[in-house]
């Protein structure tokens, strides 16, 4: 168990981001949030997996819907709350310990503000290790547990419980709800037991996005190349270095979908990538090759400063490093693939894992 | 306090399929429901709104959506229950009393299905005294009573709670739901105290309903005129007899909207009669001149036998009598008319009560 305070919160934003793979919304405002709700109502207790008892009440919680909506119009910090509430009322149960449903991007840090709120302690895991669109891509999922009953809040005190016994349906009638609520909304969700959660969940990925955050800060403070400080601290496979010719960017069913291209600079001159995103980064094509897939990560970082890039701040001219970072194993399952692979996103692609991939010369 | 059987059934869908004012589904459906209900689990008891705790809990229940669909996809009987289960989970109290939403169509019959299924007296009132297309249209509505917590469900066992301050967000919501859930769907709304219910909703509509169609029956057997008899038991206003010229009929948003045109025999021979449609007929216009609005019932019959004809069974050709019945008084306020005059419908018209009408001569 350990207490977290508002300086963590700064590592953790910039790991969350990198963990984003380009979507899950910009960590910042939720920083803001978090360390609003850590001021107000004192720092949240973290615990490992290991310390939950097997009979606790875990509940996910985070938002749901168009980050670039999250940052236009605040959540008031309550949203969150009223939806436990609401959940602990159908449930007829009290929540023991919240859980982070994503590591990537905003939602690594809404728990945290929800937390403090609540009192409650924050289990140190989460439902993706990355970032992903849809509710139902949890690892939860693969283990049989539903999302429902879930609980959906707005900031205008609307609440809606969903209870179905279908992941895929919930997330279609949440989408609904969200935007009907206005694109955002926020959520309490796959409720579970300490002993699934150890089974279900992703172990300890805020101790690992805070790590990830520290190594970049430490690189360069140190003035060492942040790139081969993050590959290491990640795992990661470097994939290119360029500078960015073309954005293509569209919104399709609420998505942000499209292409960056890079041309290639230093080791990479002469060469190019392509990246094919929907929020997320799912596909890099290295001279037209395919060297990199979801679920693995596949991640833009300013070179320099080792900053982590989103999609949404990708502009023409820009300069970028690409790596990629392992996905956590229970992706790499059938059923795991079967949720989140790339057939799943629409492309006809067989997964092969980021670290088998032969750069082609 | 009187039991309800299968025989009062007959007399109450005909009542139910005038009251519908062209739209609320044909009850036929809904009596080949609430007849097994009956058959499977007892008659169920119909109370008076007098004869009602004021600490009651009482709910209302219905199917939202298409009837169209209804129709194709029959209710297994347990959706309503299954809404009253979630619906008592949320509010952590157990139902003591249901009603019906609208005494017009289909939704005349699921309350006494569903009282029969779960043992629970049905009291004798409804939230619209006719048929209405969205929920906030009930009654209570004008008496700050809220829909929510409301509870949609469907046949595959999804439950949805909504929990809205707001009635008209609530209908969006169930709106978006309904359809998701395959355009038919189950809810449980409205819950109130006894105290409440005696005063916002519309009283002694079951017996109304069942007096219209033993009325037209009567007629029928003594070979009188049926609309004369029509006309005595609802207060109505004979407002044309003719032949159905064109039906034009579009699907706008879900809705079934359109135009009947009918030319004139007997006493409205050289004349015209247009009745415009939204699921529920709203306008009616002799020879160009409005006669009857929304919320007055505007309602189509076949002339020899008394038999109402929803908006659904109109074609090229037949002979059909239309008349108008006063609505219930509280529709009638401004608030009432606020929630269901001309105006919401789009038509730019300040509303005259149908009695006070003078057909052009």
């Amino acid at each position: 168990m350990r207490t977290l305070n508002t300086s963590s919160l700064d590592h953790l934003a910039v790991g969350a981001a990198l963990l984003g793979a380009g979507g899950g919304g910009d960590p910042y405002i939720g920083k803001l949030l978090a360390s609003w709700a850590i001021e107000t109502y004192g720092s949240p207790q973290i615990v490992d997996p290991s310390e939950v008892p097997d009979d606790a009440l875990c509940v996910m919680t985070g938002s749901m819907g168009a980050p670039t909506v999250a940052i236009e119009r605040l959540p008031g910090g309550d949203e969150l709350h009223l939806a436990l509430l609401a959940l602990e009322r159908y449930l007829g149960k009290s929540i023991t310990h919240l859980v982070g449903m994503e590591i990537g991007g905003i939602n690594s840090m809404l728990p945290i503000a929800s937390a403090a709120r609540s009192g409650l302690p924050l289990v140190d895991c989460d439902g993706m290790g990355r970032a992903f669109p849809e509710l139902q891509m949890c690892t939860p999922s693969l283990f049989g547990i539903l999302a429902s009953p879930m609980v959906i809040a707005d900031a205008k005190g609307n609440t809606v419980v969903i209870d179905s016994a279908d992941n895929h349906t919930a997330e279609k009638m949440a989408r609904l709800i969200t935007i009907e609520m206005g694109a955002v909304s926020y959520i309490a969700l796959y409720p579970q037991s300490g002993k699934s959660l150890k089974e279900s969940m992703i172990p300890r990925t805020l101790a690992f996005a805070e790590n990830i955050g520290a190594v970049i800060a430490h690189a360069r403070a140190k003035k060492v190349d942040p790139l081969a400080a993050l590959l290491e601290v990640t795992r990661g496979v470097r994939l290119f270095e360029g500078k960015i010719t073309d954005v293509d960017r569209r919104t399709v069913h609420g998505f942000a979908r499209g292409v960056v291209s890079l041309s290639g600079i230093g080791p990479d001159t002469g060469s190019t990538l392509k990246v094919k995103f929907q929020n997320e980064n799912l596909i890099a094509e290295y001279n037209g090759i395919i060297v990199a897939t979801v679920p693995d990560l596949i991640c833009f970082i300013e070179p320099s400063t080792g900053t982590p890039m989103t999609t949404e701040e990708l502009r023409y001219g820009l300069r970028a490093a690409v790596i990629g970072i392992p996905c956590d194993s229970r992706w790499r399952t059938d059923s795991g693939l079967q949720l989140v692979g790339p057939k799943y996103f629409g492309y006809d692609l067989t997964y092969t894992p980021i670290e088998n991939f032969v750069k082609p010369t």
